[in-house]
């Protein structure tokens, strides 16, 4: 995919979202007539066959519609995707509940390429033991004992001091909060700074869960698509005059799916937007270290001077999924509100499962099992591009992180491959998924990290077959 | 206190209350007069001096106000108790966000009288180790491993099979949910099937942190005051005619923080009023092992046969507090609402916890841990009744549970001991923290589980001697 190709598609892109927003918000409400492609091209700075094109596909998706020789008009009954839904079942009544991951995950497959997850045998198992045994003997009562709300203090030392010495960034104990998992962590922050009808900034495609647990919240997603090379800062900024979102919530690290990874300057550029406007950033960063050649640029929150940013690190995903711990890094003013939510959802994580990851994480064994592992993802990865260089799928190769994000060509739709895959015991992500407004109907995620070497290069044969078999 | 006073002053709570609902659901707005003295005595079968000492109060209380001979009238401005406050704070903008009782146990004394927990030197933590290598040698890759939402089929079916032995009910695996301590069940409940405004039927005084839960969801509580006789049905069934709860939060066996036990007669009643209803019961049972003399009732779950009780069961308090694991037996019709709850909070509770859990609650040794834990307590409580004996101070002595739930006389005020107390290292719970009106002023939650022997002593001295102080 060539440069200029891919400005192109993107400027497009950009006028497709930017006049299906104006119909969701009902800027442009049901009979309005749209600017003229002239009109809007001149304004949008963009080439008025861009403007065109997206008008033709908007129509094509029955958004708006043609009226003779006098223009483009908004179609009734278009649905909005940013209003939240509201199940009437009389018991069952909360604000949309689903996790459509989840759903996914539950056949049982033999290749597992849905699976965002390491595969087990690459985890430190048989050391972990020894870490037990000395937490036992160093705390006999862990076990009766509760953890503080925002978790055990030796805990939040240790990993303050570990963000201090990566980052060069002042930092306390007292910023550091531990949560039952990243997912927590987004549950807890959606919690605590949500309300029904709030707007939320996500990037397009994202991570399912946190899709699913801001709409249950009730917020309503704008999203932003994210590109090789970032956002369009423009956009976002736009985006943020408009509609005024209360947080943007990001992972900009080997992102979920996309695997892309947002430059410095960018880092920069959105901690001054937050500032500017007052709006949170949640960045999420589950993919660290799980880099294949070298190392991604300092978090976002290392820039951050005016307490705008709450990061979320996951470490388990790679060292011990089944502990359930992560840590986020709150700033000060938002603090007391996180702690009232965590003290109301469970009263604190387990103590037991922070001192176990406490003392293998302040051992040495720890940079030797990144080093392990960056390798042997690397070889994943590469397995199973070169299984899938026969296709002609599209896809820009990861540096780090556990997914390819694949652009299916147009007569292959991602439901139908799922199907039949599935009755060929391979599952994987459909891009859908990941996008907030259910559009992206040409993509999938692969997840190359659960399967091991010989199951990746049996696994993605076999779906290059189903591909190929569905395709004459 | 004679029953025959205890009668009159419960018809009497009862008037008050109806009338104070009554305004507060602005059935009644102001400057509405209120219906005659003879009137309502007539309509709510009670004595005319009954309505016109809680007319009376409610004016001592600003709730009503008395124009010449007309009679009484609503007072304006009302703070409306049953409305869910909404916070304007420009970041912090969810709902109520408090946790009353985790501000309490804030200031370290040496006397806890706040903690409705178990001494850890009383828990079983010398064999704990015992069990957790077990585990490792089972599950080499547990801390690789994530659990299911629904949590370790290996524990549930367990679990479902203790839950037959002791109650001879039918019940499968699929029946019973993991979740982290039974706090996050509440949670989970209050999030799948509680929207903003709904009515939420509330015991008075009740659990502090259920309370803080249902009012973060938007919650409109309305309150049934639990004697040690159990509660007026007539009263309950009227209130959920008249309001329509979605549910009826309770905690009936050695209820906290009153130590009541519901009958069965009345276990049986609720479930019949919940399936004419339609409501649900939420049956939170934490302490249904640790009683004195008799084991309690079945619980009210067991009564159910149309799906109307959820039942949380918490076997941590007195096992491992730290691994935070309790199990809620939930109708299939609503299993899908709470597993999807579930899985945008955390995805599941570690595996870890609930094998360690399951090994130790498998053996033998529970059920003798189980025996000496109900003797400590006893002697814990009766040390704790001996030394306030010489105080006139009011309590039913209860026959199982952590507290004693004491009313002070009226010009001892619960918040002025409370503030000597801690100077002296005391902590105890103000009774108002436990009731949703926030009213009951003269009341206080003493904790005998969590203190020794030799500390129960000295500190409950203290704080007789603290009180004589102030009463001079």
């Amino acid at each position: 995919m060539g440069k200029a190709i891919q400005n192109e598609d993107y400027l497009f892109k950009k006028i497709y979202d930017y006049v299906l927003h104006q119909i969701e918000r009902k800027e442009w409400k049901e009979h309005d007539k749209l600017p003229s492609v002239r009109q809007l091209a001149s304004e949008m700075k963009v080439h008025r066959l861009t403007v065109l094109k997206a008008y033709q596909l908007l129509k094509q998706h029955d958004k708006v519609y043609v009226k003779d020789k006098a223009g483009y008009f908004v179609q009734s009954n278009v649905t909005n995707n940013l209003e939240y839904l509201h199940q009437n079942n009389p018991i069952v009544s909360a604000y949309v509940q689903k996790n459509h991951l989840s759903e996914i995950h539950q056949p049982s497959v033999s290749y597992h390429f849905s699976q965002a997850l390491i595969d087990p045998n690459l985890l430190p198992n048989h050391y972990f033991s020894d870490y037990v045994k000395k937490v036992f003997d160093l705390y006999p009562k862990v076990l009766a004992t509760y953890s503080t709300v925002q978790g055990d203090l030796e805990l939040r030392e240790t990993l303050a001091q570990y963000f201090i010495n990566q980052y060069k960034t002042h930092l306390g104990a007292d910023d550091v909060f531990i949560t039952s998992g990243s997912q927590q962590a987004i549950h807890l922050i959606a919690q605590a700074f949500i309300k029904p009808r709030d707007v939320v900034l996500f990037e397009r495609p994202s991570y399912s869960a946190a899709i699913d647990i801001f709409r249950a919240q009730g917020a309503q997603i704008v999203t932003v698509d994210i590109h090789p090379e970032g956002y369009d800062l423009e956009q976002v900024e736009y985006y943020i005059k408009q509609y005024k979102p209360r947080l943007f919530y990001l992972n900009p690290t080997f992102h979920n799916p996309t695997g892309y990874t947002i430059s410095i300057e960018q880092r920069k550029k959105l901690v001054e937007l937050a500032e500017q406007y007052r709006f949170l950033l949640i960045e999420d960063d589950a993919y660290h270290d799980i880099y294949f050649d070298q190392a991604p640029p300092p978090p976002i929150y290392t820039y951050d001077s005016a307490g705008t940013v709450i990061y979320i690190r996951s470490f388990c995903k790679y060292i011990s999924p089944g502990l359930r711990i992560a840590a986020v890094i709150c700033p000060s003013s938002l603090r007391n509100a996180l702690l009232t939510v965590k003290s109301l959802a469970d009263n604190g994580s387990p103590l037991l499962n922070q001192k176990i990851f406490l003392h293998y994480f302040s051992s040495l064994r720890l940079q030797q099992h990144l080093e392990k592992i960056r390798i042997a993802l690397h070889i994943r990865k590469e397995i199973m591009e070169e299984e899938l260089a026969v296709t002609g799928w599209r896809w820009t190769s990861p540096k780090g992180g556990l997914n390819l994000w694949v652009e299916l060509p147009d007569k292959l739709p991602p439901e139908l491959l799922l199907a039949k895959s599935i009755e060929q015991s391979i599952s994987f992500v459909p891009g859908q998924i990941c996008d907030p407004l259910k559009q992206l109907s040409s993509w999938i995620r692969l997840s190359y990290s659960y399967a091991n070497e010989k199951q990746l290069r049996e696994g993605v044969k076999r779906l290059v077959a189903v591909a190929q078999s569905l395709s004459k």
